[in-house]
């Protein structure tokens, strides 16, 4: 019994690593989008978030906070809903 | 000068308290939309956040993570996409 939770502990805990994947990959995909001179250190600057912050989102190792996603998709010069759009996941 | 620069960080901290509201009063309404019994304590029991986390959420009065809201969306059994769907701010 302990192994099945443990593997549904186990499958919950990658879901969320995925999800934090997930959402730094869009954020570099968008942040392609807006040409090659728009790099991380210029996201940075935009959004008024640190250079390692926007970097460790981007490789979905940081645990993102609402406010910090308000100034990433602000930053993107996205809506929230462009940002999570069908497919997202 | 300075008085713009205030208004512009005050402008910008009301938006930010705004999308934080925004994002409480959404969730409240898809938890109504699943019925009367899914009470904050039934959000709370699905998902594995504390009580007084999703209350604060729902009140706006917390910065959500992004793995709490990974729990939110897979509690409320909605796609992340549906949550923050076009006219949500």
């Amino acid at each position: 019994m302990i192994n099945i939770i443990n593997r549904e502990f186990e499958n919950k805990d990658l879901q969320r690593k995925d999800f934090l994947v997930a959402f730094g990959r869009r954020m570099k995909q968008l942040r392609h989008q807006k040409g090659k001179k728009f790099s991380q250190e210029k996201l940075s600057e935009v959004s008024g978030l640190h250079r390692n912050y926007i970097s460790d989102a981007e490789r979905g190792t940081r645990n993102v906070s609402l406010v910090a996603i308000f100034k990433i998709i602000h930053g993107l010069d996205v809506t929230i809903a462009e940002f999570f759009a069908e497919g997202f996941e």
